[in-house]
């Protein structure tokens, strides 16, 4: 692990949309802005929860030249480059790295069910030969319950073996810890991230890098306290914290209730909005998740100055 | 059901790529012609089979560029537009209904799993409005095995009364006649079409208006004399035939097994090359699957003559 690699925890950033169901370039400028204010090591844009998927491949370079353009630091940036097709793939990740971003976070291809690990294997060597470039990092997002489609260990080890220095890392959302502890003991130095919160103390006393989790958005600040406290008895407390938050999250489908937060700190209501297929958390879901929120002891003052 | 509408025997063309994996646009352009000269009722280009997932929006929109640019008529044409997100179904299906293509096939947003209703509804309508023309005619693609999010009944419903005249039909490739039989019996004028043609014969004695079909890349002519002859008793041996040859396909990866069927009877092995993360079908089970066909009596000598 070298010091350019991030660590710590990083924000798969909602992104928030306009009337006419547009990416709002300015509030997710402001909102990128606030997080790394929180105390983000990263910003993982363009992953699960930010409805990457529910943008065209346009939609999200374009998203993030202004976004550069609006002065976040390029190497804080690990977006989302996976795409079905290695064309695609390729495409997005030579733009996010022309503009210098500290790596890219990547789906496999996820439209074909029961494919081989020769054959993402494959998928993995076109991208990354295509692409060409020694500054390029990419992080595995593993996230078998969305995409159906999963890194085996196996292929992970040929990736890591015939790659090294690029196929850098991973995100675990498996939502399995038995899965993300398979990998840190099986692959030190590679960089292991927890998919959420529940699974960060663990995930740093057993040697990985940290998490990039969904909630970051909500609390940045807080799930960080369990990184900065981790090798301490504090930490515990922290955890449970953030664990019980996100259970309570949980409850309802995470990313519709994680804007309906943001939009309920910062008494905006475009926040609320998603993209289809997704739906918006009504108002009375959005209200009691609040309330069970507060019951917990959740704050989330400083977000309305900030970003509001 | 009006006389401009698809009926009879669609095929999802197979896609040829070259050495660098690259679309092969002049032996596409071939490949369709003979299939129209062959009898296929229509090419449902960009499907599952043609690997246009595996494909940018890009590259499709440039793939059927040269296709028409080659002579084939657009009316025949009905390009798979779906994608992940409303802005790129709407930018490939614009295209192909500016280029006057008989209408499109379009899978459900595919990413997000355990999506409501509502929520396809919803993304279906932000499609349709923003194409807003009055050519455009969208065919449902129903493929839960591999897309796993899938059509019911009560949004076909509501998707039909909104938009009657836009939403006129359905792939049903689900696998399951039951569901095909509830479709048909449910829906009377919507226009149901198999998804293989094992359920071809089935289809059309229920009012169906026939079956797109991956092994119509292979022997469209004999699977179409189905089409030509349901009415009568000799359509069940040429189902038979057509059931016992597509379930033998069926015992391999069906479409690495279709392209080396087509590499075979032209003696043109670019014909075999798939885009990962599909695998090549490997010569020796490529050899076994010929000979099985042909202890079926199939064979296919027109196609090295027309395509050679």
């Amino acid at each position: 692990m070298t010091s350019n690699r991030f660590r710590g925890v990083l924000v798969p950033v909602v992104t928030p949309f306009d009337a006419d169901l547009q990416a709002d370039h300015a509030r997710f400028s402001r909102f990128c802005r606030y997080l790394l204010d929180e105390g983000a090591d990263g910003l993982a844009i363009f992953g699960t929860t930010s409805e990457s998927n529910s943008m065209s491949g346009d939609e999200r370079m374009a998203l993030l030249d202004r976004l550069l353009g609006a002065g976040i630091p390029a190497d804080k940036l690990m977006p989302g480059c996976g795409a079905t097709s290695f064309t695609e793939a390729v495409r997005l990740t030579r733009h996010a790295i022309e503009h210098g971003c500290g790596g890219v976070l990547m789906l496999p291809p996820f439209y074909y069910k029961g494919v081989s690990d020769d054959g993402l294997f494959a998928f993995f060597s076109e991208t990354i030969q295509r692409i060409g470039s020694d500054d390029l990092k990419i992080y595995l997002y593993h996230i078998p319950p969305v995409a159906q489609v999963a890194f085996s260990h196996d292929l992970i080890e040929r990736l890591i073996s015939s790659y090294p220095g690029t196929v850098v890392g991973i995100k675990d959302s498996s939502g399995d810890w038995s899965n993300t502890k398979a990998l840190l003991d099986r692959f030190p130095g590679f960089d292991v991230f927890a998919g959420s919160e529940v699974f960060l103390l663990d995930t740093l006393r057993a040697g990985g890098a940290g998490c990039i989790t969904a909630t970051g958005s909500v609390h940045v600040r807080q799930i960080r306290k369990i990184y900065e406290t981790w090798q301490t008895a504090e930490a515990d407390e922290f955890q449970a914290f953030a664990t019980a938050v996100r259970k309570t999250i949980q409850d309802y489908p995470v990313i519709p209730a994680v804007k309906s937060l943001i939009a309920h700190y910062n008494d905006d209501p475009v926040w609320s909005r998603v993209r289809p297929p997704l739906d918006e958390l009504d108002s009375e879901r959005s209200a009691l998740l609040v309330s069970r929120l507060e019951k917990l002891g959740f704050r989330l003052s400083a977000m309305m100055e900030s970003v509001g």
